[in-house]
This record gives C-alpha cells, structure tokens and sequence, in this order.
C-alpha cells in the first residue's frame, strides 16, 4: 500500500516503544525513523530496541536532525517528556520540518493553561507549516477529561463533575512505583513532591480541558499532593514497603468558579490500592454514574490512545489541537 | 447576541417538546419557528405547546412550508419518525431550503445500512445545499454505539464488544410501556412484532456504526426480538401486569465477520427490570468492562444529545455525517 501513513518514532522508552511495537502490527501505518538520545540505542536496528524478534531495517538515530532528512514521515510520534517547555524545541524542530507531531507529553494535552504562550507559538507554526499538533494519553487525554466529557454530552446542564482514579502500582512498572513515591519515607516523599520529582503530570491541564468543553471560566486550579501512609506490610515485584512508609499519592486537582468546586479529580496511585477503578460522578441532569472495574491500564492504554489518534491528527485542519477538536478515536478490529 | 444559532422545531411530541424546552434554556440558541401536524397543536402558541408558563410569540404551523419562509433558521431539530423513508421526504424539504438538520430518526443514525439509496440521496442534497445532516440521540447515537466505540479508543486491538443496556420501563412514559409491549399477552406481542409495531428501531443501526469505527466488514446482521414474561405481578404508575403476561422485551442484534460474532447488542425494556445498567463489555488489549448504574435515562438523555450537538452540526463541513464524524458533544455546565 502507496497510502499508508508513515511515522517518525522520537522517543523510545517503555511507552515510545510500546507505540512503535504497535504502529508495526497496523497495516495502515509505516515506520520510517526512529530517534532516541539514548547511547545504547543510536544506532541500533530499531526491531531490536522495542523488543522485536526481528529486525526493522532502521537504524535509530541520536538526533531529530539526523532522521529527518530520509525519512519522508508524515507524522511524529512524540514520547520524550512531560513538560512542554522542556519538549518544546523538539516539537517546533518537527513541525518546521513539515511533521504532524502527537505527543505523549503530559501538559501538550491543554498547553494553553500553563504555557499559554508556548501555546500561541505552538499554533502559529503549525498553521504556518501546515500540520496538525496534539497531545493525548489515557491521563491526561482520556480518563479524567475526554471520558467525563463525553458523558456531559447527553445531560441537559451539570452542575458538577468528579472524577475518580485509584490505581494499583504494585501492578505497573517499577519506574511509576518510584515516581508515585512507593519505598519512601514521609519526609523524602514531601522533599520530591517540592522537588516537583514526585507528581503525576497533567492534572490541571485535564480540569482545564473539562473546563473549556463545559464553559467553565475556571478562578483558579487548586492542585495538592499527599503520601499514602502503608497501614500493613505491602509489596509489589520489586520492592516491599514497611507500615508507616510511603505506599504512593494522592493527587487532587480541583477547578473552581466563584468559590464553588465544580471539577475534582481525585488520583491515587498506591501499592496494592483497594477497589482500584475509574469512576465519573455528574451531577445533572440526568445525573450519571460511570464505573470502570480495575480501572484502564495506563501504559496499554496510552500507547493505544497515540496509535488510534495517528490517522485522526493526519486529516485534521492545520494547528495545535486538543482531544475535544478531533472525532472519536476507535481501536481497530480483530 | 445576534450570533445565536437560530433553530426551527419539526415534531412537538413529548422528545421534541423536551427538545424545544431546552433550547429555550440555552443563551447559545434562540426558536425562530415550530412546526406540528397535529391538530390541536397548530396555531397555539409554541410556550403553551411545550409546557412553559408563559408564551413564546410563536404560532405552531402546520407544515414545513408554512414554517420556512419567514423563519430565517440557522437548523431544523427534527423529532417526528423513526424510519428514514417515512421522514425522508420531510428531511429533503429541509435541505432544499438551505437548513442543516439534526434528527431523533433512529434509522438515520446510520442510514447507510438499510436505507443506502437514500443515504446517498441525502448526502449529496446535503453537499449540493452545502448543509450538514446528523441522526442521533441516546440509543441509537450513544449508549450502545457511539460511548463503546470511544472506549475503544483506547485498546491496541479489540477481539468482541457487547453493549447490554437494562431498562426499567416502569420509571418510563406510557408510550414506552406500551412500544415494548407490557400488558400484552404473549400472542399478541409475537404479532405485533411481525407488524413491526413493537420493537426497538436503531439496533441494527448501532451495530454498522461499531463495526464501521473499527473496520468489521460485516457478513451480517442478525436481529431476535422476544417477550419478556412476568413472573410475578408487575406494576407501574400505568398498568399491571399478571404473572404470565408480557413485561416488556428482550431484543438482541448481532454483528458476524465471517460466523464469529464480534458485536453484541443486548437491549432488555421491561416493567421492574432488575438491575437497570448500562454495560460495555470489550474483550481486547486492555480488556475494559465499564458499567453505568440505573442506566442513562432515555429521553432526558436523548434531548440533551440532541440540543448538545446542534452547535456541531452548525459547524460541520456539509454532507451526511454520523455521530462518529463530530468532535465530543459536551454539556453546559452550570
């Protein structure tokens, strides 16, 4: 097939990779480059560095320039960091070099909230290159702002809307146990969160998306993070926590409109968490109630959210977009 | 404001009249007109028809033309029928004049499946009149097609979906008791499914827009319809029904690619139902089981679907769309 869609893969940890391994399944869809910076991966065969039993014919590459010129890629596929302005050179590199670019980085999912600037900016070179920009995931992009969006869709008028997220790390990967705080005293988990080294990205920039889709001119964002205190012995595959130290966080993000709370996003991620799920609470008309069991998995999750997204960022309208300008993502069939 | 979309009502039932209310309510729209063919309806002023406590300054005309020419309407909310060739002609008036159209005809969700002779027709009015065409609603255009193929969204491949949507049609209008077939005897059910006068329209419609979303080339689409019988005395505000008698129904439409059923639609609307939900089940990667208690109320639900999705309409490119071709329709929040 002449018209598949062909990708540009920047950024090739577990999640980047996880997204290449699955855009090689689609038959509608090509890699013809990959970049990370990475040493132990330049210049290694790409089949190799995502795990593959074979190999892909493509050799990464430790830069965005160094892979640009060859690869006639339609889309970049993005998943170096959460920041926007720590990204931010990147994307702009990108789009000049014609590339519609989806990321996987956390504030890209509502960037004109806390970088309204590097926003403009965003949007102005896209629609001067003619390419399309978004940022989406499960968390941001999915659970805590398009799902409860989606659901407002049939209520008359809400009132207020609260979303609840409890995973259970001990079932994930040991870099989102570290990053949640699991193994940690209370004062190095209150050193971190100061350090802005333990947080889940992308809270506020859900309740911003909430806000803007319902017409919510939002006061302010109150954003906290507290330890999860282990009350017995827990453990996971890779470490155990003693009662007393850190099992994880609790992250709330709530937007408020003249003093009322009218978004919360409640986000615990904790070893061995009890009754881990997704769940949405609209107050409306007609109120509504959503429940997922065991809560989406977040790494599975995400990388299907970017793959799915690919086809939809390519025809879209010039500019930077958020996950409430485009139509459905589906999954595919089989 | 003068920028507010300007909307024409065609169909003052109990949904259209819901419809119209909430337009009412909303600082975003304004009524330019009204339109009903029952007698007792036209010429009675539009607040008196819809329930409000005072008058609207809108007479209820009796037909399209009678409507049209001084409405100046942005689009027409349509509310009169289920099946496409009974309103198509209705539709066609309303294009012809310039109008985008939203419509609770549940074959025009995805028209294209019984009726693609004039899914095409309509298509190309639309393109012609450069207007944008949409069928939707909460069931079709919601619960069992649009929200499951949004959840798939974020799943790397999907082996088999299953939507089971319980009603408790005693919390429900007597219209609905009575299209289910609560009160009948089990005789009079089977042959008033043979009529075709009780049955649920747009399952079968739901099933080709899940399987267009994920790219299932259906073989076919199978539909069962069947009583549900009262095992015990069942009550509603409306009617009783003895042990032995019909409570309402239990209609099952089926998707097959190549003898495997992929898509499972299972729709129960009875007197007392237990455990009213709506559930969607995805066997995929992740799995994902999701559950709304008590299920989204139908016509709340359906009135707000429609009113929420009349800005996207208005702002579509022209042509026949499905709910699948739209970004998110949100809610006001309040």
């Amino acid at each position: 097939m002449s018209d598949k869609l062909r990708t540009l893969h920047v950024g090739l940890g577990p999640i980047g990779a996880g997204i290449a391994r699955l855009v090689q399944r689609r038959d509608d869809m090509e890699i013809v480059g990959a970049v990370d910076v990475s040493p132990d991966k330049v210049g290694a065969d790409l089949g190799q560095v995502i795990g593959l039993p074979h190999r892909l014919g493509i050799a990464v590459a430790g830069t965005i320039e160094a892979a640009l010129p060859e690869s006639g890629a339609d889309i970049a596929v993005h998943a170096t960091g959460s920041h926007l302005p720590q990204v931010y050179p990147q994307l702009a590199q990108l789009i000049e070099h014609g590339l519609n670019v989806i990321s996987t980085c956390e504030e890209l999912a509502y960037p004109a909230w806390q970088h309204p600037e590097l926003a403009r900016k965003l949007d102005r070179l896209a629609g001067e290159h003619g390419v399309t920009v978004l940022g989406t995931g499960v968390n941001p992009g999915f659970v805590m702002d398009r799902l409860p969006v989606i659901l407002t869709g049939v209520c008359q008028e809400v009132r207020s809307l609260r979303v609840t997220r409890v995973v259970d790390s001990a079932r994930r990967r040991l870099p989102l146990q570290q990053k949640t705080g699991a193994g940690l005293t209370v004062a190095e988990f209150e050193a971190r969160v100061k350090a802005k080294t333990i947080q889940h990205v992308g809270l506020p920039e859900s309740v911003a998306l909430i806000a803007k889709a319902l017409g919510w001119r939002l006061d302010e964002i109150r954003e906290t993070i507290e330890p999860v205190i282990a009350d017995r012995l827990l453990t996971s595959e890779f470490m155990r926590v003693e009662p007393g130290g850190v099992a994880g966080l609790h992250q709330v993000a709530r937007g408020l409109v003249g003093g009322r709370e009218v978004i919360t996003l409640d986000l615990w991620m904790t070893l061995q968490a009890e009754n881990p799920r997704d769940e949405v609470q609209i107050e409306g008309t007609p109120p509504i109630r959503m429940i997922i069991p065991g809560g989406i998995h977040g790494d599975r999750a995400t990388v299907a959210a970017i793959v799915n997204a690919i086809p939809l960022v390519a025809a879209a309208p010039p500019g930077l977009k958020t996950v409430l300008d485009l139509p459905a993502a589906a999954g595919v069939g089989g």
